[in-house]
């Protein structure tokens, strides 16, 4: 299949709504960017990666980093961390603190924010640098050793960090981290303010189309815990969106505010697409009409 | 593939648990249900189909309707009942009633008890008796003419219906309703007490495998209809462990406080699995275990 | 103290505010009431009433009928009635089906909508016609034989009734329902009809500020019993308001979406204030001024 | 009336339900305390106080400190308070975290934690030491220069501190917060950590009693206000327990984990009770029952 033509008529097709949305307003390094961006990436499982549009300027990963983090967990921890958190959809936004509550103290699923946290807590624990760990693991898989911190929006998402620092308190106040919170919260940010563009992405993704392979051909994950994770992606991945995402694009996905989603084929090839204007349920506007398109062109769904 | 000896070497695997849980207690003609049965059927596309155990002894659908009832209102209706109905996890059980409030009267999925009372009330009004096309239709697809309503488990939901009638007058109380409160639990309470088998069901899940093709070839839904059910039932069709269904069977399921759990290999087959001992969130427990050991054996996952 | 001047200056002091909020709007019967009546009546705990304004007008007074239905099962059943409601303020209106929910049936008080259904409940159970015991109560206490149930009014509840029969069928799910469910309706929205003027409500509440003697000195409740329906009244009368009520007003009180509230003086009198217009959270915009300014005139306040 | 003589009845009275309960189990310092300690005061408001068994015993005031801080705020600073925080009951403990999320991080009374917070956050502001400031005018209140803060009690809190660190963060994340969130805990926890005795508290408590004036004839509050933090009291002043405090006692109280209660009336006298085993509400099991003994034998009560 030729893929550039692809994803060129993906982009044509979605051309109309991109700068629709806004960019996430909580932090100026991100409310600044410029929403008329747009690009995809799509890498093969045998390593090739194509793009279109902006696909080669990097962006802040966000919440896409949280599918990292509990790879590099589920990696060097097996199936213990589902004591401390959930796989199950999480509601609406509105349910993040009455459910912890609820819960005691035990996060709906490791993809919003206080299972995230919870998360990075463990992978503190287990490798003593969470937010070093990560980086080098992005730059391993993606080949490119200038993918970075952004110390800037680093600073800002801690400025404006009381939300995340309340659930954190929150769940150390029942017993369900390990580490300092200021310490929790300091690795957390930094993993949010990764920068990598389209094709950083879509190649650093690659383990989870390739059933637990890495990027050189070791195995970072059993093909059951790929699959798995896949599944925490497509009913978990996109906010209070999942089951729209399941329903219109079928894929496993994972998005951050930043503008950016990753979603995977499993067997074929990873895909991220990128343009900074959110609806209101924090997805990209634009990146999931390419990707709703992208399946309707291909007819690749899991379903 | 030699789907008999499949079959029986899941039977085996998982007749440990076979018994374990217990049949659903809120009605006598579920609760005295023998709970060391255990059966498992599979429908290839082609219509074949194979089972061992209790394969073809009935027992009633419960939920598992919602899933055909759903069918036939998109058939029928299109897309018209997402404004009335979500397709979003409805996140644990204690929600459902909160969730209802704060979304003014507008069910999170189709799945939930107040979802599938809305897609029912769609279906009394598209065809002026809802629970008698749906047994049309199920009799059709499985070919079984003797697929029938159980009177006394219908009786019975009624008389112990005071919750669904709760949340019918919460939604009529939004104006979410087109008949009145008792038509609409009625048609519920018929459809949940039809009595089929495994092997009836996997025959009349068969279109979902089938990218919408009815049993006799016709189109009952289009491929990217069929392929969207799926995704529903994926991310919603399993109570509050629908997240956890996804990561260790990977298909898309439904289940049913009757014991059975339908779940759909797109393009390949439809199962069904049944037993009457449910766990603490309303799931079949060896119905779990058995698609979980099936899943692990064929390699065969959406992910 | 000159009664007469006392409660012209109040009314004059709310001139402004009368005609100030809207009419409730669920029923027509009661949207349709014109927001500019206004009138206030206080019966000494001697019998004598004084009042001015629209003060002889019957009014529906809703709400206002919880605390006799209390009263009068207080009476015959003493504090068996705590066994199946409680008697905390109930927070916001939001939390009303959820706190259901949380605390499996038991409504937090008796004043919220579920926990007057409750109470009917039992009342019909003691009395075999809950409506018509608390009829006649209100026809003896208040002297005027012509108080009665407004048919139209209660047959327009009944048809919008769809949020109670929520409630109802909820607490039956629960087991917290003696009676069938549409009986305890039928019982409540009659109660509920009621029409009575502020004159006969101030006299009808007279035994509040008597320490539970009735008009004719006999005793209805034990001096212990009539402070604990005051206590009930000041935490829990005035819906999501009553802590604001307490501030400003700091009498027990009593209010009804008519635009009627009941406030007691323990030991001196009962006065029924009367103005259609609500504010946001259903009481009276000109009575709670009204109530607040004979406050602050008197210095009478319970604190 | 012979106080002395009524206090040795009420403490006879419940002499079978001291050591009843548990004292409060998340700090060391409050959970190490003998449970069989009571103490009772009354404080004239002619500033004579009479007291028996363990009344001149310092305990921590934990909770009943919110009522001073109130004071002292609405003193200095009038009604503007009331934009930051409101004055209703809030319901079970639950509801700690949904009302804040739910009602955009106004917490709903000035008693819960929440509350307090906001009302330290704004003592601070106004006298840039808002322990301190309390810590003297208690002293002078209470006659008694030797009340202190209680160093390893304070220090406990804030390391046990993580769930009203979260209540503070997610205040500040709503923008409800002036000063910084550790500066506000560490305020907060000083507060709490202040010892009184029986007698002490009785005293300082005396303004609520003398609508207004302090000890030394000068005036704190209006009578007005004096009145409005009564209602509040009574409205809120005991946890999820002020309605049964209310149908109970009757009279306006401010609780604490420390097994103190604070009740007021008006006019009157103003009582303190201590006994450290507490109920599952947190309130003392024996001060209760001693409370609602005294009201018994007096008939004081607010209705």
């Amino acid at each position: 299949m030729d893929y550039q033509s692809l994803l060129e008529e993906v982009a044509a097709h979605v051309a109309p709504q991109i700068g629709q949305g806004e960019p996430a307003q909580y932090i100026p390094a991100l409310a600044s960017v410029d929403p008329r961006r747009f690009g995809i990436a799509l890498a093969d499982v045998d390593g090739t990666v194509t793009g279109v549009g902006d696909w080669e300027v990097p962006f802040s990963v966000q919440s896409i980093s949280k599918a990292f983090s509990l790879a590099l967990v589920l990696e060097q921890d097996g199936e213990r961390i589902w004591r401390r958190v959930g796989r199950e959809p999480s509601g609406n936004p509105f349910n993040s603190l009455v459910q912890l509550e609820y819960e005691n103290g035990i996060p709906r699923n490791p993809f919003i924010n206080a299972g995230a946290l919870v998360v990075t807590d463990r992978l503190q624990t287990l490798t003593g640098d969470a937010s070093t760990t990560m980086l080098e693991f992005l730059r391993a898989e993606s080949g490119n050793p200038d993918v970075a911190f952004d110390q800037v929006v680093a600073a800002s998402e801690a400025e404006h960090g009381d939300r995340n620092a309340a659930l954190a308190h929150f769940m150390a106040s029942y017993g369900n981290l390990d580490n300092p919170v200021p310490t929790v919260l300091e690795h957390y940010f930094w993993q949010c303010s990764i920068e990598m563009s389209c094709r950083d992405l879509a190649l650093a993704g690659g383990f989870l189309a390739r059933h637990g392979l890495r990027a050189d051909g070791s195995r970072l994950l059993s093909p059951r815990q790929a699959k798995r994770i896949n599944a925490v992606m497509l009913t978990c991945g996109t906010y209070d969106a999942a089951g729209d995402f399941a329903y219109r694009v079928g894929l496993p996905g994972k998005s951050g505010v930043g503008g950016g989603i990753v979603a995977v084929i499993p067997g074929r090839c990873t895909l991220c697409v990128w343009s900074p204007g959110l609806d209101a349920r924090g997805n990209s506007v634009a990146g999931l009409a390419a990707l709703d398109h992208f399946t309707t062109l291909t007819g690749w769904s899991v379903f």
